[in-house]
């Protein structure tokens, strides 16, 4: 998103992005935006919508994904203890920063987003089952503090779950966090390494377990194929960073499939990027402009491929949403599929 | 402009850049256009308007500023030979390129632009006085074979006057190419590393010998106090990568001074960065914005202090334009002077 921070949506304008269509939620990352340029600087601009010119919804992340993949962390009950991995580090000579349940709330409330949420601890592939387990417990009492923590009448505050791809793990974080009560709640913890089957295999058994009368928000998912599935399992919202840096590096989504504009065979080709598209790239230019603005470097070439998936994504939302209310998502699914994925006439 | 050359506009969309205001005319480069993508493909197109998504107008440059900074040129009478700057040189083993009068004019008219410009030779400071006098009588020459390879009637074509600081060549080249007939008259051969001085007596002496009746063209020209100077000698149109270039680099023009907004100073300052501004940039974001994004090398930072540069520039020549037609150019110029090189109370 236009904050600028890594993996983030860059090269396009907020306004840009809204025209891209759709009731938009966008996410900005609260421990990059704690680093720098640092919460009090945007809550003096009144928030970060002021800030950063979004007057639509904004979610706030609690830190907690990004917080374990930095240097030097060091996990207990409390909270986490890291390496400022700034070069220029303002905050004093150790560079050691502390960050806990507490901490996120209150740098998430001086953001004010719309949505918060609570810090959690994430694990990947390399964790133990018994410290998947440890994260579980943290994560449970965590969402406790943050609940409590919790001040702001006009901001949501979605729970968490974790337990990596232990079932039981899974099960009991959804009964711990929903017995806290939130506004809405999440799967988290997934799409870290754990690969396509095993998350497909997690959100088909957690997703219908959240409480049904909440929206349920899987974080970091994902390519089209994996949300199609995903809201067959019962997930309502995602958060992906797949549209922009698949844009920036010149892959485009279509509802034929990926189109890579890089590639020689777009030289010369003079169709829209995607035919079926009614976003400014697609009605403006074709294939082969695109082509020579990514063979020239020229930073127009990502903002343009990045404007196209964001609006491709957030046309299939919208047409996931039709389908659901005509009660005919099922038949969409196998439809869309069958053209992106060129499986016409040889169904599975 | 957005079809990404060296130099140019780049980052922003022609969306934008039409909504920077004005009745901008886009500058192309035949030389950058004709080695990638290829003026054919351009044509296949219907044109760089269409190539591009510009509706406005389009001038293309003849490509005998470029051709003279490339790699082993060798001049005669007949045109210029060149080594391909590419890595990669599809057009051959050799790598040898030829560019003249006739070729200048011929991609000039694939591309389709409103107004062509014609071939010349291009000097600076490192030239002998024979050299510059050599350069003269040919850029006469070629101005005579542009003319007559010059065939489509939808598009202008301007002469251009070469010369460098030699105040009887300037004369002898305006004689020479008024005396053939263009739809347009520019002054080249300046900003190529003479000095601020000798470029304001050269403009100062030339411009008013050009034809009254038709446009007068200063070419690479220039920062907001030059552009004055020159509208005073009786130029009417410009064109200079500072805009672009400086908003890439971090400086925005505002009405009281450049505004180089990396500085620490801006990194708390909640004010627009040209408070006098009613462009996208000023009328959503703070110095502190911009700040942050440069801080973190976010693409749009360049995208936004481009939008707002173009807006400035566009506004100074509405401005300009209005003061012209009101019969008040000199006081207007020295208001904006006293504002922008903050010399209020002490005039020279």
């Amino acid at each position: 998103m236009p904050v600028g921070t890594r993996g983030a949506v860059k090269s396009v304008t907020p306004a840009q992005v809204a025209e891209a269509g759709g009731p938009a939620v966008v996410l900005a990352n609260t421990l990059h935006l704690f680093l720098q340029p640092g919460p009090e600087l945007i809550a003096k601009h009144g928030g970060l919508h002021r800030f950063m010119g979004w007057r639509h919804s904004i979610l706030t992340d609690s830190g907690g994904f990004q917080v374990f993949s930095l240097p030097g962390r060091q996990v207990s009950d409390g909270g986490v203890a890291f390496t400022d991995p700034r070069k220029e580090r303002p905050r004093g000579g150790s560079g050691r920063i502390w960050f806990d349940a507490e901490e996120s709330i209150r740098i998430q409330g001086l953001l004010g987003s719309d949505i918060a949420m609570c810090f959690d601890e994430c694990v990947g592939p390399e964790a133990t089952a018994a410290e998947a387990e440890a994260a579980v417990a943290r994560t449970s009492a965590w969402a406790d503090r943050c609940r409590h923590a919790h001040d702001r009448t006009d901001q949501l505050l979605f729970g968490i779950v974790q337990g990596f791809t232990h079932r039981h793990l899974r099960e009991r974080s959804v009964e711990e966090i929903a017995r806290l009560g939130f506004d809405g709640y999440a799967i988290g913890g997934v799409s870290v390494g754990e690969g396509t089957d095993l998350i497909r295999a997690v959100v088909d058994y957690t997703a219908p377990l959240l409480p049904r009368n909440r929206p349920r928000y899987l974080m970091g998912v994902g390519l089209p194929e994996d949300i199609l599935a995903s809201v067959a399992a019962g997930c309502d919202l995602f958060d992906c960073v797949i549209p922009a840096r698949f844009g920036r590096g010149g892959t485009l989504f279509t509802r034929t499939g990926k189109l890579r504009v890089r590639d020689k065979r777009y030289r010369r080709d003079l169709l829209a990027p995607d035919t079926g598209c009614r976003c400014y790239t697609c009605a403006t230019f074709t294939r082969a402009y695109l082509h020579h603005l990514f063979t020239i470097d020229e930073p127009l070439a990502a903002t343009l491929a990045t404007l196209h998936n964001l609006c491709f994504y957030q046309d299939l939302m919208a047409e996931i949403r039709a389908a659901i209310e005509a009660g005919d998502f099922a038949s969409f699914r196998d439809r869309f599929l069958d053209r992106y994925l060129h499986r016409t006439g040889r169904r599975p």
